[in-house]
């Protein structure tokens, strides 16, 4: 997806965000609000959104000196996702049928992102989201595609929510590879998030080498672009990751949550939608 | 009231509104973004968010070409606003306070703001409004005030909300200076808003000399500034001219409903509320 004008305002309301997360130091922050300001004018609207957004949270990092500013609301995102996964996990076997309601449930994890708005309540939105109507579902293509792959490649979105993401590699039940940030960026997901959250009990956790807050190819590490470009099953979790794949060539399922009027635009949906997207399928 | 970091996305969020109201050419649009965005770091944070705004407007318009992109947004308000005249009227005759109603309608016409936040139902925030609490009601100081003054100076804010200006104007029946902005910029209320709101029939209208989106009096013409000294009685609608007034030393009655988050921290209360704050009274 590229960069609509509407990311500039969203740009400076997530650098002022992430920097008052960073700092306590007010002349800090204004100092990355000037400075991204001033990076504006050389952001290129064919570039994806997270392309930018990666030097906006570089340059949070370098001002601040704060290369993690979202430690502690991560750990703190895993610690209340592992509290609701015995529910969620009784929740989706108990279901008529697992696969969507598992699928549901991963969406609903979709929802602790600390990147563009930030303002959610996992418990209420998880229960809101199971009972949602996809406004695209390509179920059955998904199925199929699942049935005929010998492995998944998982790309992960935000910690926390990989707890959730971990039941719908339960159900599904083949070889995953669950690919993480290499270097945190806002609360996406690293290696060590996804640990938190058990991933590594039923799935490989793979750097896909970026420090975007989304799959941005030409960011990635030429061992992770191998991996990408021969999977034949992929699920893409997150905006983040839509935004850097959506006009990918490789047969990809996005799952995810709209949380930004942008987004729902590109796609022809309305924010607070969620959808079970097939590309290439 | 000093601009907060917080103004700063809200500065660019406002340019790119205004700049697509202004042209349909999403080049010029990218070019008032990336000269906005320049411009931040030279934004002091001592100055009030309308002396700031004043330059983002201006760059809005120098570089669209358009010097009045609100025009006919502005005479639709005043259409609107005219149509419900009548039954306001009505309602203030009828109700048992025939001043705190017409203070009441004063500020349901503050909605209609194309600034910071844009989006409004002019009748149904009108009848929200006449039902409302007061979370500030310095009304019984206003009342003395009002008894004791011969003159008003009344200083205007948004167009259309002109229309239910005059109704306060007729029922506090003192002679009243009017003022209005020098220039077009966003929707505030000129000359020529005022006479098409009727405001030439109950007050003498009077520009502030300013193209500034509130009353900032290092914009003012001498003229105004020897007015505004002299004044015993000043009544400052909406947050435009809050934020350029809120530290001054004239004794000002403030009314206006709070429509954004720095402002009502700023005062001490909430998004949504409506205040009457007299302030050296």
């Amino acid at each position: 997806m590229k960069t609509y004008l509407d990311c500039f305002p969203c740009f400076l309301d997530q650098a002022l965000r992430a920097a008052r997360i960073a700092t306590s130091d007010e002349k800090k922050v204004k100092e990355v609000l000037d400075e991204v300001g001033m990076m504006l004018k050389d952001i290129p609207l064919e570039s994806s959104p997270p392309e930018s957004g990666r030097l906006v949270y570089r340059k949070v990092s370098e001002i601040t000196g704060n290369k993690d500013p979202y430690k502690e609301i991560k750990n703190q995102s895993t610690e209340k996702t592992l509290s609701l996964y015995p529910f969620l996990k009784d929740q989706v076997q108990k279901s008529h049928d697992p696969l969507i309601t598992a699928i549901r449930v991963a969406i609903a994890g979709n929802v602790i992102d600390f990147g563009p708005g930030s303002s959610f309540d996992i418990e209420k939105d998880t229960a809101i989201t199971l009972k949602k109507d996809f406004v695209i579902c390509d179920y059955d293509k998904f199925k199929d595609c699942l049935n005929k792959t010998d492995e998944i490649l998982y790309l992960g979105d935000n910690a926390g929510e990989c707890v959730f993401d971990k039941i719908l590699i339960e159900v599904m039940n083949k070889p995953t590879l669950y690919v993480v940030r290499n270097t945190p960026v806002i609360n996406d997901a690293t290696h060590e998030d996804a640990v938190n959250a058990g991933i590594d009990k039923v799935a490989r956790i793979f750097s896909s080498g970026t420090d975007a807050p989304g799959t941005v190819l030409e960011t990635c590490s030429p061992e992770f672009k191998d991996i990408y470009k021969n999977s034949k099953f992929i699920i893409s979790k997150g905006q983040g990751n839509y935004e850097a794949l959506s006009d990918e060539k490789c047969p990809i399922f996005f799952l995810l949550k709209i949380k930004c009027h942008v987004i729902a635009n590109d796609i022809g949906v309305e924010k607070g939608d969620i959808i079970l997207k097939g590309i290439n399928v």
